[in-house]
């Protein structure tokens, strides 16, 4: 089940003909209401590509009747006429749903520095405008086929829910496949809920979620241009939700939605999960893991079976003093559960790592306070390399 | 010709064991006088090896008789028996050369976390004292053995002469493989010159030199735990040299090592030279710079001959306001002299730009000041992945 699992919610699936594979490649989820708010996590680049751009604008209000998607390109950095294309796409999708345009979020996701095809655009629309008009549009297939028209390099479409004893649901479909982003692609998200919240809880209980989820995905330390998290309520289960639980389980969607995009990360052979503990606060945990989890070498190590805890504290080293507090000789290390490091020097043999499973735990204490955090990677590969430098994407 | 182009110079490049390939892994450079004056920079890596501690106790007073560096051991994360190791190495040699230990030098490139054969060290020490009380010591040949010595993944000696009009001359030899950086081990760079100047004068010009060169050589975004730059000087042309004219030739032997260090980085297959331009500040161009060399979906683009000026602007994307002004959508991108990009829109035809040279050249240019700065960088390759993966290294 998906982002149509939730009461008053219907989505479509279609192809548009952008994507030169010919699958799959325009979506939308509508929200039939009651209510129509909505909250949203844009990219942190300063360089935003024009369906952000536009979307900014539709956040304004905290309404949001749909939300339509395309791959097949990013409409970044396309300019004026590029901008023109996204307006138009949501004049397109409010004609089709009888809503203002000015309430569609517009998603795209593919190169940069080429215009789309606004004529496949509408006809796209017009399609997925027929298909959401059925019943059927709010079935779990429905929900299927609108997150498999959100893959780029996705092997599998990713969906997640979480349902409240309260009588609420939680759906979400997101697309993106971590490292192997072409063209930065690296993630959508769509999120649907029939709970009965204000936009304003919606956008606190969003933040805090990806705070400690999707912002906690590192893949290759390249940031999108078109990032989007979207969450949409629809107030169909008529059942105030209590804010705190609602976070409590969007949280728990938002991770399994991550470590789906993780494991997904086709490039990549190992699933890495830095953990930081005893660290000075929380923010200072993530610098340290996030330091490691854009070492090449430290990456590249992981993907030869190699436990080369040089490379991680050679990348912890790398931190201002100002950014982190350690005492550089006084850091532990353990991979996959062998403490290989203590207070800087060698404790068990590297041999006895064995790093043949997927799933890789680095374990570094700082013993520099109480907080700790994790970011999730994936390992430098062939693939990735392959993946990233024989397609122009 | 190498450190022993200038007078009063001896080295010297033995076989002690250490690398497993069984090549030359001991050099040792004297200085013959009259002065033993010294200036050093060493990595701003917090997590410094053994060698850089005891190195740094030894330019407390800014005199240097002598600079002993092996290969086959970063000597890093050895705690205190690594450091009682690089201890009695500068004892061996001090024996040697009738000089204090406290003014040996000691540099240490390999694997982090493997104690070093203090046993194999010292005979080696040995082996190369006997070499240096040859007059042949003081030759271009004795200059290349000491170049090789210090070879790791490097395919060829880094060797660079600078001859002043004024009677006084720099020679220099560096090893490191940029982006193959098997543990780590970027850079060990031997400076020596025979101008007179003070240990003040030689800081000053040193860092000025290393600043615009070494500095700005980011094959892979990793910060070495042993990296080293040490300039020497011995007195003996009996010349007082211009403290601003031996600046000019410092950085000009500075850049020329920096290029060779960078066009023997195997696995790279191309050299990119990323220059930012009209920016607010230099420090502002060198941290533009920077962010698009460290973007691995860039430089696996340019592996892959994709002019991708996306990635390019996706990187620049990425840097907080704080540390760099600019207007996302202001700023013309130039890949090997195409124009693809001006004031964030497509210009050029990408399909325009001829990536098959070796050479890489790109202009991003910000339109917020008149200050401007250069990284080089390298492609990220399969050989990188391969060189950094499947040796435990």
């Amino acid at each position: 089940m998906s982002v149509t699992a939730p009461a008053g919610f219907a989505a479509a699936g279609v192809t548009a003909g952008l994507k030169k594979s010919g699958g799959l490649d325009l979506a939308i989820v509508a929200n039939l209401g009651p209510l129509a708010n909505a909250a949203t996590v844009f990219t942190s680049n300063r360089c935003k590509a024009n369906p952000i751009l536009w979307s900014q604008q539709v956040m304004s209000d905290g309404r949001v009747s749909a939300i339509v998607l395309n791959s097949g390109g990013a409409n970044c950095y396309t300019g004026s006429i590029g901008f023109q294309t996204t307006h138009a796409t949501a004049e397109a999708v409010a004609e089709q749903l009888q809503v203002s345009s000015g309430d569609v979020l517009v998603c795209s996701t593919g190169l940069i520095g080429e215009q789309l095809d606004l004529g496949k655009l509408t006809a796209g629309v017009v399609d997925a405008g027929v298909a959401l008009k059925d019943t059927a549009a709010s079935s779990a297939a429905a929900g299927l086929t609108a997150a498999q028209a959100i893959m780029t390099t996705d092997t599998r479409p990713k969906q997640a829910t979480q349902v409240s004893p309260a009588g609420w649901t939680i759906g979400g479909m997101a697309k993106g496949a971590g490292m192997l982003a072409p063209g930065l692609a690296t993630m959508l998200v769509v999120i649907t809920t029939d709970a009965v919240l204000s936009s304003a809880q919606l956008d606190a209980a969003l933040r805090e979620a990806t705070r400690v989820t999707f912002d906690r995905l590192d893949s290759d330390g390249c940031m999108s241009t078109n990032d989007t998290v979207s969450l949409l309520a629809s107030g169909a289960s008529g059942v105030d939700a209590d804010p705190a639980e609602f976070t409590t389980a969007l949280t728990k969607l938002c991770r399994d939605l991550t470590l789906q995009l993780q494991g997904d990360a086709e490039g990549a052979s190992h699933d890495v999960a830095i953990s930081v503990r005893n660290a000075a606060s929380e923010t200072e945990a993530v610098t340290v893991a996030r330091a490691v989890s854009r070492s090449n070498l430290f990456k590249a190590a992981i993907y030869g079976n190699d436990p080369n805890w040089g490379r991680v504290l050679a990348a912890v080293g790398t931190i201002p003093e100002a950014d982190a507090a350690f005492d550089p000789y006084g850091i532990d290390v353990a991979i996959n559960g062998i403490q290989v490091c203590t207070a800087g020097e060698p404790d068990q043999p590297r041999e006895l790592v064995d790093l043949t499973p997927r799933a890789v735990s680095v374990v570094i204490d700082l013993h520099a306070g109480t907080a700790g955090a994790t970011i999730w990677t994936n390992d430098l590969t062939h693939d990735y390399v392959e993946e990233n430098s024989a397609y122009s994407s």
